[in-house]
């Protein structure tokens, strides 16, 4: 059974050029003007191929097709809204896919046993407020009031803030999602799909180093305690202690600020993210353990003070056993050799772990670029990965 | 001969009250409202002193005691300008001093036999726009017309651009001026007061590592071009180059900017600034060499492009040999030993070497401190500093 490669592109294409920013890439942030008529245009496939629509109250949009029993549903699709520049596949590719497996196994094999549901999810990217997994956390009953500006963001789309309850689902058997890796994984490895075993667990750090202002002049090197050189040997330590534990664990300083930020002045203080990842929670602590206790070194031997703050903080999700086997089956099914992988990016998938059972299957990015307008996948993969996912609700529905 | 040590404080507390900033020390921008505030309360200090006051077209000003013979000026005194949260001595104590040290000069001994005068030269911080040293070049002949904006405020204090020639003066014999160390050289070494051997020199360069930008999950670290882990080596390499050189070679990153400054994001540039001092050429060229070329090698091992542009490039300059010697003698002859010291910071002299004698004073500043509310210097020691530039100024003069 085969699905229209052409069909699926041309539907990827449409998603994109919403959006689409003079800069490249394209924009669609929560309940803005761009995600609206995103989620319009998805609506109008999943009526046009047959399912039943609805939108809960954040603005998640489901499309259903009741199965013959009454059990729970077999869901698969992914998040609507994109990061700044965007690219063509983040997201989208799991709701395009989607939509286009379930229509064309409804076409070919009718009404299915178990009610198939596609989804596009609100908001997964924090792609307008600091809100990521919004859509998900409220499928699983897990928001509070929203803050005022986004409730207001809310009430502008039609959405009553108050009703957010509403949104909880206790009736989903299965989250099955098609994403590209956003990696280089796959890529390097030659691999063509991936089974992914579990999400990473992600801490994020903020260090902030005090050292002392002084004229960059007047001030012989002896007598500094410069901030900046500090957190640059910190910056180093935690680069080489994630490269020696190797694989899979990373570590990252993405944000860095200097005060006063002046080309003649020694540095005073700067602050610092780091950004550290690990599948499981013992090799995420050992990270954790080894990035502080290196930093506080540095700090001790150069006279600076450093503080560390926890910003966030979230466990590994390991990916359902039945799912991961499932995915499996469903490739070799398709004549398809498939590898397991950890995903180093946060998925929805994560958070519906806590309701029900979640698989993902990943399609090799080229180059390994994502959240750019270079993100690409090429259209034998999509097509291969799309299909895979038809066996896989085909088995799951059917 | 004396000076009144209370009556030398109450004009830098009246000068450093002028400008106050809500968050603490006093900013006196070039040509701004505090800025006219505080050279209409010098003018009216060199009156009383029975100094003759003029004001040139860029604004300098100048009081003049007229000598019984026609030779070439003997001139002291120092910037009027601050930067922003400026302290209560860089540039004031040049001013204040000078203007009492003539004024108990006149007082005491009479008109002199050489022009003695007082200079509170607009600008040397860059203070409001980025023209450092914008009087002591005026005044060597050495500007061309300014931008708009600039002409634009020059306008609003009644000083008309089109006349900045005028401002140049080749009828100066000698320019000594008494500042802070604003440094901890002479604190740490417990000396009293020191004569300026030399101005360092200064290259400030600007360095862009290219890296790429990746998914700070999903990028393994062994398939990583980070930007920052490379500027945080080249950090490393230029204090460490400083280091291992000694004193007086100092090199500081002060400024630096991460793109895109995401803390989910491996960053994909950098770009960092580079300032290097040294009191001797061979030394300059020396440390920059060695910057550049470590720099380069860590650029190459990590696969990240480095470019490298000058932003500014200004040779050492000698103090004169006589105005050296002649310093260090009224010093002896007040009783007090000093000691030589290259100056870290840049001072009015530098440009003003292009055209007359040079010579400059230093006096401890506690803890090292400047550019900053802390900025500080005991009572005696600016007491003790105006004493010597008083007998500096007779040795010369009488």
């Amino acid at each position: 059974m085969g699905i229209d490669p052409r069909l699926l592109e041309r539907r990827l294409d449409e998603l994109y050029a919403i959006g689409a920013e003079p800069g490249g890439g394209a924009y669609r942030p929560l309940y803005g003007a761009a995600w609206a008529t995103a989620v319009e245009r998805v609506e109008r496939w999943l009526k046009d191929a047959g399912l039943k629509t609805r939108r809960d109250a954040v603005g998640n949009l489901w499309g259903r097709a009741e199965g013959t029993d009454n059990g729970k549903s077999i869901v698969t699709g992914s998040h609507i809204d994109t990061v700044r520049h965007g690219g063509r596949l983040d997201g989208a590719l799991g709701i395009v896919a989607g939509l286009t497996a379930v229509e064309a196994l409804l076409k070919e094999k009718g009404k299915p046993r178990r009610t198939l549901e596609v989804v596009a999810i609100c908001e997964e990217e924090g792609s307008r407020f600091a809100t990521n997994f919004w859509g998900s956390r409220a499928i699983i009953g897990a928001i509070d009031a929203p803050e005022a500006e986004m409730a207001e963001a809310m009430r502008e789309r039609g959405l009553d803030p108050a009703r957010i309850a509403t949104a909880a689902r206790d009736d989903i058997d299965t989250f099955v999602e098609l994403h590209i890796e956003q990696g280089a994984v796959l890529e390097s490895s030659g691999g063509t799909l991936a089974v992914v075993s579990a999400i990473v667990g992600t801490v994020h750090l903020e260090l902030a180093v005090t050292g002392r202002s002084d004229h960059a002049g007047t001030t012989p090197m002896d007598l500094r305690l410069d901030a900046l050189a500090g957190a640059a040997a910190m910056v180093q330590a935690v680069e080489s202690i994630a490269k020696s534990l190797g694989r899979p664990a990373v570590a990252t300083v993405g944000k860095l600020e200097v005060e006063p930020d002046q080309i003649n002045v020694v540095p005073g203080r700067v602050v610092f993210t780091v950004d550290l990842r690990h599948p499981d929670l013992a090799g995420r602590r050992a990270l954790e353990e080894r990035v502080r206790s290196l930093c506080d070194t540095i700090s001790q031997e150069r006279g600076v003070r450093l503080s560390i703050r926890t910003l966030q903080e979230k466990p590994p999700v390991a990916m359902h056993p039945d799912v991961r086997a499932l995915l499996a089956r469903a490739a070799k099914e398709c004549g398809l050799q498939t590898a397991e992988m950890v995903s180093g990016a946060g998925h929805d998938a994560q958070i519906l772990a806590a309701r029900c059972k979640v698989g993902m299957l990943f399609v090799p990015s080229i180059g390994g670029r994502s959240h750019c307008p270079e993100e690409s996948t090429s259209p034998k993969h999509l097509e291969l990965g799309t299909q895979v996912l038809v066996k896989a609700l085909e088995l799951m529905a059917y």
